[in-house]
Order: C-alpha cells, then sequence, then structure tokens
C-alpha cells in the first residue's frame, strides 16, 4: 500500500492544509469510527458531530465544519469531490496493464486499441471498435457494429449492441425485423454489471460522453442518451427514446419508447415514464410502502373513486351546488356504456 | 455488400412495382432523411410527410400512402412486414455457419445437433438437447433436462434451466427444494440477452413455438408460456403461472405465480398483475410520472382517502342522504380495530 | 436412478409409516396426475381432492389429513419440508465434485478451497476468498476482496464484486469514486443467475448466513443482508441500507438507500420502500391490474384528487361544516403558488 504525507495531499489536490503536514496517510476509512493512519471525509452536515470522535488521523471537511474538527484536516470547497479523487490513489483497482487475456475471443478484424484491457471470457465480434485505454472487465459481449470510446469501464457480463427486439407480426406468427444498425458508445462511458444496450434496427444506438450506466439496465435499440447523464440499477429504457444531457435517472425507472426526455431532468426512482418530460425539473410516481392491510384498503379505495365521485356530484346536485369539472363527465363511466 | 434491382425484390415478395424495375438497392435506410440506393418503409401515417423529402430510392408504402410517393416503391398490405422481409436480404448476422466454438464447453452426454452453432463461453451441461439451426450466440448457460427445440436464438449470458428458487422453512433456517424438472423451449423462441429462465420443481418450465422473450426477463420455475406470445425486456413471471398464447407483454411487468392468463391478452407495460386475467383483452396499472411537488401531494391524497371518505359520509348523514357503498364501511378501518 | 423402500424413508427422516414398507420409490412426483413407483406431497389443503385419484404411490401428507389417503403414505408435521428432504435424494444435481474446471480463471492470490467447485466460464478475481463446498456454477465472476463462506451456490452468470456505483460530481462531468471495500457473503448462501452485488465503497457490503436471493437482483454497495432473509428476483436494493434477519422480500420490490428494516419483515411483491420499516410486519404498495380503459380513468381520477377534495371542502362550508384535515391545507397547492 502507498503512503502520503498530509503535505504532499494538500500540495497535489490544491487543498488547504490544517495541522501536521508530516503525518502520513496509509488509506481511507469512514468517519465513525474511523482509523489511525487513514483519511475520512464529512460531506453530509448531519454527520458533524462525528468529527469529535472520529479516529481517523484526517478529515476532508468544508470551511463550514472547521469549527468542529479536532484531527488534521484538509480544507475543500467539495469534500465529497476531493475524497474520491485522494481515494484513487490507493484504488488498487487503478492498476492495471493493458492486453487481451489468452481467454477473451476477439474477431479477426474487430479493432482493439493497443492501450485496451479485454478480461478473460470477453468476446468482441467482427467489426466492433474498442478504444484507447478502454477497459472491459470479464464475460463482456461486444456486438457487430460497436464502437466503444476511450477511457471506458464495461463491467462483468455487460452486453453491448445485442440484437434489439424488433418483430413484426406475420401470417403465422412473429418474424424477425433484422437489426442492421450498431451502437456508438462516448469516452469515459461506465457499463454496469450485466446491463444490456442493444443494436439499432437502423440506425445506431447513442450512448453520449461521460455517461455512467449502473448494473442490470436494459437500452433498447436506437435510444439515444445524452452526455454526463447518470442511470441508476434496473431501469429500463425502451425503443428510439431520447434523454438528454446531464439527466439524473434513479433505479427501477421505466421509460417508455418514443418519447424525448429534455437536458438536466431527475427522475426519483421508480418512476413510471409514459410521456416525454419537456422542461427541466424533478419528476417521480408511484405509491410507496403501506402496511399491508391500509395497502389493500387503499387500493379498494382507489379502485372505487368513481363511487366517491357520484356521491359528491349527488350531493352537490341536492344542494344546488354547481360543479364545472369536465374531466368527471368525460370518466364517469356511462359514457362508454 | 449484395445488392437487388427493385424488379427483382417487387417479384421476390409479391409486391407491386412502381417506377423503374432497374434501380438497384444497396441497403436499408429511415425514411428520414434516407440515403440514395437504400429502401425505406413508411407504416406510422404519422411520417406521410417524410416521403416528399426522403433521399431514399425506393419506399415500402401502403396503397392509401401511393399518392404522396415522389420516388420508386413497392406497395404491401403491410409494408412493416415486407421492410423486415427485404431487410432481411441485408443482414450479415443471417448468415453464420454451424458448428461449437473452440471456447465452448459441452457435456459428453448433451446433444446438439449438427445444424446449431454454440459460441464461445457457452456451456450446455449434461442432458440438455439443442435442435437444429439453433443459435447460442456467446457466455450463454443450457442447464441439465433443457431442451431446445429448432430454429432458436439464444443472446449472451442468458441462463436457461437454472435452479428454481424452491425453499422449504426448516427448524434452523431455510432448506432447499431440489428442482427436478427441466425446461422446454419450443422453435423459433428468441430469449434475450441476460434472460433467466429457471427450471421446473418437478415437471417441466414450458415455453411455446415462436415465444420471443426480450432481455433480462424472469421467467420462474414451471411458469408455461404459449406460442406466439411476445414478452418485452425487465417482466418478471413468478412460479407455476401459465400464460396463453399470442399475449403481448409489455416492458417491467411484473406477473404473480400461481395464476393464468388467456390467450391473446395484451398486458401494458409495468403493469402489477395480481390475479388470474380471464379475459382477452388490453391490461394496464400503475401512476404515470408528474412533477415530483405535484407526485407528493398525490401520494398524500391517496392515503388520505380513507378521510376524503369519512367527510362525504359525514355531508351526507347530515344531509340525510343514504349511501349504499358497502365496501366503504368494510375497510373504514373501525371494524379492524 | 436410485431407489428406496418405504420403510427406508420413513427410518431416515423419522416419519410415520402408513401402508406396505416394502413399496419401492424411484423418484418424486406432483401429486396429480401422480406417477407409479413415485412420492407426491399435499402441503396446501386446496388440493386435498387430488388424493383420491393421484397415481403416485406414496404420499407425504399431516395427520390431518390421513382420513383422505387412498395409497401408502408417510405422516409428516411439515410436508413441504419432509417432500424436500426426501426429494434430495433424487437430485442428480446434489452429487458433484469439487476442482476447478479448464475453463475457470483463478487469480494466483485467489484462495479456493480443495472442496470447492469452480465452473467454466467463471473468474476469481485477485485477494478473493472461496469457501469449503462452495459451488460455482459457470460463467460467475467473483471480484477482488470478495470472502465467500462454505457451501453457497453461485448462480450462473452472477456478479459477485462489481464496482459500487460511486460518483461525484467534479466541474467538468462525474468522477469515480474508488470502490474500496469488499463483499462478505456467509455461509450456506445462494446467489442467483445474473444477479448483481457491487462491493463496499469503503467497507464492506454484507450477505448474512443462510441468505438466499433469487435470479436478476441487484445489491449496491454497502448494503447489509441479515441471515436466512430470502428475497426473490428482480428486486433493487440501493447503497448502505440495512435489511434485517428472516425478512422476505417478494418479487419486484425496490427498495431506497440509506434506509434499516428491522428482523421479520416480509415485503409483498412489487412493493416500493421508500422508508425504514422499524417495525415487524407485513407490507405492500402500488396498485394492481385493470382493463386498461378503466386504468387510465383510475389514473385520471387519482391525478384529480385535488379538485375533488376542493368540492367537498365547498360542500361543507355551504352546510358549515367544519373539517380539520391540516393535510389537505397543506397540499391544496395554492401555498405554493
Amino acid at each position: 500500500m502507498p503512503a502520503f504525507t498530509l503535505a504532499d495531499l494538500a500540495q497535489r489536490f490544491g487543498l488547504e492544509l490544517k495541522g501536521d503536514g508530516a503525518i502520513e496517510v496509509r488509506g481511507v476509512c469512514t468517519l465513525a469510527p474511523g482509523e489511525g493512519g487513514c483519511i475520512a471525509f464529512l460531506a453530509n452536515p448531519k454527520y458533524r458531530a462525528q468529527l469529535g470522535a472520529t479516529r481517523a488521523s484526517v478529515v476532508i471537511l468544508a470551511p463550514k465544519d472547521l469549527a468542529e474538527l479536532k484531527t488534521a484536516g484538509l480544507v475543500a470547497r467539495d469534500p465529497y469531490l476531493a475524497f474520491a479523487r485522494i481515494a484513487r490513489l490507493f484504488d488498487p483497482a487503478a492498476e492495471w496493464r493493458p492486453g487481451v487475456h489468452a481467454r477473451a475471443v476477439i474477431a479477426p478484424d474487430a479493432r482493439v486499441d493497443a492501450s485496451a484491457w479485454i478480461g478473460p471470457g470477453c468476446v468482441v465480434e467482427a467489426g466492433a471498435v474498442i478504444g484507447a485505454a478502454t477497459r472491459l472487465e470479464a464475460n463482456v459481449w461486444i456486438g457487430p457494429r460497436v464502437r466503444i470510446g476511450a477511457r471506458c469501464r464495461i463491467n462483468p457480463g455487460a452486453v453491448v449492441g445485442g440484437r434489439g427486439f424488433g418483430l413484426a407480426r406475420g401470417p403465422s406468427g412473429w418474424e424477425e425485423v433484422p437489426q442492421l444498425g450498431g451502437v456508438i458508445v462516448g469516452d469515459e462511458v461506465e457499463i454496469g454489471s450485466n446491463t444490456c444496450i442493444d443494436r439499432g434496427a437502423i440506425g445506431d444506438t447513442l450512448i453520449g460522453d461521460g455517461v455512467k450506466l449502473d448494473n442490470l439496465i436494459q437500452i433498447a435499440h436506437n435510444v439515444t442518451i445524452g452526455a454526463q447523464t447518470a442511470i441508476a440499477a434496473c431501469v429500463g429504457i425502451a425503443g428510439s427514446t431520447r434523454i438528454g444531457a446531464r439527466c439524473m435517472i434513479g433505479g427501477a425507472c421505466g421509460i417508455t419508447g418514443h418519447i424525448e426526455i429534455v437536458d438536466d431532468v431527475v427522475i426519483l426512482a421508480r418512476t413510471m415514464v409514459t410521456q416525454s418530460l419537456t422542461k427541466k425539473g424533478v419528476y417521480g410516481s408511484g405509491l410507496p410502502v403501506q402496511e399491508a392491510r391500509e395497502w389493500r384498503r387503499t387500493v379498494a379505495r382507489v379502485h372505487r373513486l368513481q363511487r366517491y365521485e357520484a356521491r359528491l356530484r349527488a350531493v352537490e346536485k341536492h344542494l344546488n351546488i354547481t360543479s364545472k369539472d369536465e374531466g368527471d363527465e368525460r370518466d364517469d363511466g356511462s359514457q362508454d356504456a
């Protein structure tokens, strides 16, 4: 394990030093309980009280929290970001050599940059291109007509360029629609374990620079994802949908096909997106957990809303109060019968 | 790349030709912007205006759209189906040789048809059977007692015949229930990337002819899926459920165990299916996306429905209006306390 | 296939014998239709009527069902558990030899117990530890700093110890937060096909003894799962959440990060868990399936609840009835505008 003096860290990362610059840092730790010889960080104010008891030798923190500091410190405007950069010094995964593992399978006409790493069990199909310093972890499949940019990481079991789910109904059942496009992945993209990105039907599926995809995500054919968008695990995005830049999409969201989501949209976990989102903002949907007996009553009540509305209308009629909710009439059921 | 004259295409697929039969088609393209030398299609009327500006040399279209045709054309009753068939001529994936890749692992007593392809990293366990012209892409696992029919395609990372999730509660924790059945997969089945189909506990899990499964689907032990049913990505189907023929199941649906869904049912994306569906039709559930602040209010209001109902009843009582909603009484909470 | 006399089975498993102890049992079967020479079980009273018609030679059943028994029987307090144990005698998967398949890749400094099995396509990274009698099926990836206990089974395509989804926002886009922790997996844990468990950011992700995980589950960095908890397929658990012991989590649930769920909680399938569950009990959420036309009306009504509430308030005002629902005022929208 490497070790760094506090003075060295302060200088490398342009941070203000509080305390003895000769202190040696040998690793990172959490603020509570902390560990001697290690560096922790304080980003969330609710943990400020832990500053007093931590066993960490150094804490990275914001100027506003300095009053509570009992150990040596490094002062940063964004302590979490500073921590991320310092922690990289201690990351054994950051050291890897380029090459192609003997158990990887590369098609003769695929192009793999000499600075890339292709791990065991990976398969790179004909016509695929793997950029500089890109890393395919293990058992990754890169399909035909897939171009991966530079400095990407593709985690185990990911499938990039699989056949899109294109089907046409024929007289005797489904007929396959050939998927003739590819996938274009930008630079500095992360693709999570067992995540699937299908190749386009005619044009390409596009994943912008700096996009970060967690595990077990499904991205269908001809989807476009803008630069620096981050998507948490278990999200599914249906075909031909366009997602803007710098969006943040929470876990297990489902996004329908052929819609557009503009830049800088935040979608909370488990949202069901059934229409285009044309305005920057924060979005959500779904009913959260209740005790099961209460939940069953909630469902019954929601399914009885038509009856409530009819009773409310009867009361209004009785009182000669006029209600102008056009919507109610449209869906009170009588018109459709 | 192959090339075909328009006259040749019209004759092969039985389509009416509009324009110069000598035009050469070298590939497919989208209608907008289109590409010279390529063939596009118009299926959705909302794109009809693109006929005027397309750079495609030929468009496949329905008789009703002919008036707007500016290029050469092929007239088809179902333009998307005709496109699917023509596009196959240009699909390099359609050309593959049978065989077993040197990096595949086949158990001695597994039976693999001589016309099948078993890609790198695939594992075919003891007793499994792979039918004629079936293709296992890469890193696919075929478990014991799995029979795959003819002309199937199994995409990378799929797991067919994994251990079903069978557990019995013993005095000191969960005990495994052996999963002694297999999986029977019909002909012309597609299984998506990283999709999992578990083997049966006693009898078999059954996937009918022509079933099409997208990526990241979970099919539990002893499920039955009828012929020509198509299931989009991220769907989960719990144990012993029976799904009929020709159903269409949208992405990210969850289907509970031990229920029955009849033939020709359409389930919209993200539906929570908690009971048998005994009538052909279209089904849905779930609350779609709202701006997050409004969504939080929606949740609060739904969880307050009991209170609304009580207030409505108080008004009715005040007015001496009789309401006969038995359901309300059943779940107003007072009876359960 | 092995065969056992009924007397032998009764003695091995401490069960009461009804009928001829010399009957030979060669396998297991379902109660309906059943199969001669095989043993079935009756656990769910709704199948009691099948006792009369079964072709099974022996039925495992509870004392209360004995009156209906027409065949030989084995009487058990918990017939399903007794069946699980007897069925194991007939499970060919129960017989396996330890070793490392020639197509597995083990890092030089990984430690694999001599009684473990590492199947084809598995990759065990540097510093990982695999315990006694643990089985890695095929194409499994075990990352750095992962310790797997004894007698575990890890199914095909599972990824244990992948990079957690740690990102910090930098001035020019996302920067990676190194994931320096590992994963500690207890004894007798099952990990389903294509399930992903990420390694911790600083500390470890912890999976307790006897935990059972189905397929396609996502477990994020620094999650803790208590002993004997069982989780069905397609569940996602976000980072740093702590789940207690002996919980049962249904399929496709989504559990947010940084919350705590106590011991012995049961969460029904597809529940959206957005807050800590501090009391043992059964929990659910979500709106179940309706015919699609009715579902669309339900959504419209739910999104119109604010209007209903306003109309109800107008009626109350008209009648001079005082309502004290503070919540309504808080979210009637006027305050936020």
